[in-house]
């Protein structure tokens, strides 16, 4: 069976995991308190060209998502997303678990745009009766976004821009990060996405880690006690050097970004032959997922040589499906998969 | 430096990291839906002689106690506690943040006795307001207790018995599960435990893993859409494999209760090193936790060589400390410290 | 000032504090254990022509949909609701804060459809990931909805039988509801909207009270101890005689009735005038709450005699408005504001 | 039936259906923006001294415990309450519902000592692992105390200084501050204790009116977007006027004085009553409630006659019991239950 499924079905990156072993009987104190940690911290702060970040280390998309939500935005405050955005679809309602509404605005191709976003403020703000509403405090975004496209530097300067104007603060979700930088369709840095937003995270379990995500704030920020709220919600790991070790090794030798670059080489080289052979693409992305139309017979056809994910039915009966790459895909299965189109 | 700070301080046991190489590139399905998962399930159920035993894999335990608590209680529910448990004390509020009291109840030596439990629920069914009070609606208890002390098969029978007259559930807090057991001093076995409860869990964290904790319902009885809340806390696991591959490993060929029983032995030896040179003990402990009470010269004096945690100022201005094995502690680490007594 | 803001810009019928000073020296029990909520719960199920009715008194309609809502969702369900619903939009994130989604479907007229309903149900369960996904598990509309408009019987009965066949509790918001039944157009009456739904309010703020909505679950299934969460989110009212007090009266000779009829009637005469001097209706509302549009200098001509609510901006520069009568409103002032027009 | 129940079995005092009904068809905006809650806020400013005061109305005491505790708090702090506090004990869990731990400190006839408190704030941040417990950030106190006691000025501001020192605000519940004040062994008058406090609350329903506390924060430092909170837990009144014109008639000539007073004299000439006969108290309260101990023959006996609540059963078989005075109490109730002594 050829596995498209996701990037997060196999272990971790062989880097990863010597890197844990080596390090194993090392005796450190827990929490995050280790020197594993802080060194993967300083690694961060260097990539993202921040010497004031202020990095924090959780487990996973879901729980970095509602993490920062809930910290950042106060009582009366909801969240701004696309309508595709994942934190509104596919996170069990845990924003509002948390207390907070996710206000979806529609997105386009899965990105939101400045202008949606400041109508509805603008809107908001011109209603009398808006302290009845709750306000919008933060506006989220995915880089990539669910759809696997990407913003451009000057649309997030532009959100960015959007969001100081009317006291909002914005938060990219980097889950995939690694394969949106790594994209030859993507116009901005690592230091430059961190200085057009607020806070973000840098993602580990679909980037070659077992688990994890480094948050990051570029400029600091991090709200008072934030450890505090983070066990208070689960999240904090007692042996914090599980994650402080994997991104560690991630960002020694440029690993995170071989990474990337290697899921994105096998993704257009996948994208190239679908579009070859003639099949519709749901969505035009340049990075490591890619969306094709199958009709029923082709569906069937390739469900029985490989893994991929059904991704929406279509009107018309055909359906929308999902192959994803990875660090750990093999390029003899992209072959493979191509010759069975 | 010798290392007694804690059960948490290396990594895994290197039979887990094994483990984990080994199956580093077999694709498998996310979420906990995979083959590793799914062994791991079905060696919990057979060393829990519970053939039907709901088991679910978490990171820590926390996050284990804030969703057992949290999606077993009703909304109009409290949870019972000794007023030495965990969760009342250093969870940073997490039970309160999910919306439930805990009901502090006067422990000995860290335990709650059933007789406590069934006054309190007796004066409160009496009390005419009652209806103004959240109901008592599970009780928490740890075994070994924060204390390292343990309960024995009769009283575990017999809190579980006052649980079922008031209604409650019984929960046990199992994060060094493998250490109470393997105590000489503990007369249960696991599925002596098991019988006795209503849901409990097998630490992983402190007995070797790297992170997880494994959720038993022995008896059925897991929430509908567990997983669903489970995602809505940010808990949920992208590479379920990871807890599954760890918790697969402890349960290969008894090492969960190999590595409990050498850190047994360990803490035995340090105990008796204590106890020998005239130290007096602050909790009579048979676990690997021990507690021990330092004058402040001692303690000075200590602390150039060892890492260990302070426990509780004590009112003569001696202090109560805290030395822990593990799977991880060096058997000369011991004679070191004995000698420096 | 001619006063058409709202329908809660008065006191209380005169015949409600009437009662209120003939029983204010009778002493009895507080929190609802009184004889007047007794004798209203009584009338209330009377009226309904559901003996088995469970009734319970609150005092406010945010409230009142915070409490069911929040007392029947599981943790891992979310309400429906139109786009345009009250609990999406005017209250402040309430149904958020207390941790459920607020699904938003589209409605046509402030109406939500059985189509669109099963339709989005049936996605849901074909979606292979929902246990991502928080599960529908109510469905909330108004009668009258937001835009003053009416479901019919036939409706009704289509969207209770939607919600059975997916597992959902249908919940009628009252808070108009007198006007709503007493509307010509309206083609039920109180024991036929009983009779389809699970739970529903009888709104009384808006209709003649001081304060206070009577919420009944037709038959039965009022949440296991209800009053304790009432009490948990500060919603018990210490005097609960001021609550039963006042539907008492608003029971006694039909006066709920004849305080929707009265209001109805000067609606349509108010309606009839606007449309006879060629007003164009925002929507076509039979029931207290007329809407229609004004130009910029009508508005600024009537906004110098008439106090009345801005709805919503057009995009061609107009302004939807809203008049609303009640109990309070003078015939007189009807008169004085058509010949304004 | 002699009625000593509670405070709150009746309505409300004359003078305040009387006002209820002069304003009753003045056209005023919802939600308390109306002229009666401005002119209610104005003169509470006077009576506190406190010309910078702001001031929010609530229904209930729950409700106003619930708000300020909550919107006050930060997300990672508790509130300390003495062992008895109301907020610990009679409301079903709503703090903790609202996220926060109480932390429940050993009190003294109901009194919370500022010592006790210095010494558990020194304990916690002395404390190294204090980043995994919640945070003090509030001191909670009742003035009369629910066991009818009374704080000291000397008490109050050695309270507020041991706040002050650790970073905590100081709420003083006043659920029957009129009682409390108009005691002659309160020493100190509404402005001295608004001076030494950072919010409280002058209550209204059991001092007189059908529901209502107004809310002070003397100095200002009501939480930003303090309306939407209290939407957002559905405690927002439509008809705000009608807590403003209450609050307004307690506030004209003096009325919430002279029912204080009145409920004193009442009270006291029943205390004196029982100790002259023998009775022994259970608490020496020298306001509106009034704790006396009764053998069981005795509450037999009494019971058949007057309606009082059982307070507590204590050890020997006796019970302790309580008699309230109200606005509503008449003085030949006092005589006759005295003769039936």
């Amino acid at each position: 069976m050829l596995y498209f499924l996701s990037d997060y079905t196999e272990g971790a990156h062989p880097r990863i995991l010597e890197r844990l072993a080596e390090t194993n009987l090392i005796s450190q104190p827990g929490y995050g308190d280790d020197c594993f940690t802080a060194s993967a911290r300083e690694k961060l702060r260097a990539e993202c060209g921040a010497p004031d970040a202020e990095v924090y280390f959780l487990t996973g998309g879901t729980q970095a998502n509602l993490t920062v939500i809930s910290t950042l935005l106060q009582r009366w405050q909801a969240v701004i997303a696309a309508d595709t955005g994942h934190i509104g679809v596919h996170e069990a309602g845990a924003i509002e678990y948390s207390g907070h509404k996710v206000i979806a605005l529609p997105g386009r191709d899965g990105k939101l745009s400045a202008g949606t976003v400041a109508d509805y403020c603008r809107g908001f703000y011109a209603d009398e009766t808006h302290e009845h509403m709750p306000f919008p405090g933060m506006v989220y975004i995915s880089q990539p976004t669910e759809l696997g496209t990407l913003y451009t530097k000057a649309e997030l300067e532009e959100l960015h821009r959007v969001c100081g104007d009317f006291g909002m603060k914005l938060f990219i979700d980097g889950a995939r990060l690694g394969y949106g930088l790594m994209s030859p369709a993507c116009d901005m840095t690592l230091p430059e996405l961190a200085d057009r937003c607020d806070v973000f995270y840098v993602g580990g379990t679909k980037v070659g880690a077992l688990c994890g995500e480094a948050l990051v704030f570029p400029r600091g920020g991090m709200p008072a006690h934030f450890a505090t709220m983070v066990k208070q919600q689960g999240a904090m790991v007692a042996k914090g050097r599980l994650l402080g070790v994997q991104f560690d090794a991630l960002f020694t030798d440029g690993l995170y970004w071989e990474i990337g670059r290697r899921a994105i080489d096998l993704a257009m080289r996948l994208k190239a032959g679908f579009v070859e052979k003639g099949y519709p693409l749901f969505a035009d992305s340049p990075t490591n997922q890619q969306f094709v139309i199958l009709t029923e017979e082709q569906l069937r056809h390739l469900r029985q040589h490989a893994a991929f994910e059904t991704w929406a039915p279509l009107p018309d009966g055909r359906t929308a499906v999902r192959f994803v790459t990875s660090w750990a895909t093999r390029p003899e299965d992209i072959d493979t998969l191509l010759r069975l189109l």
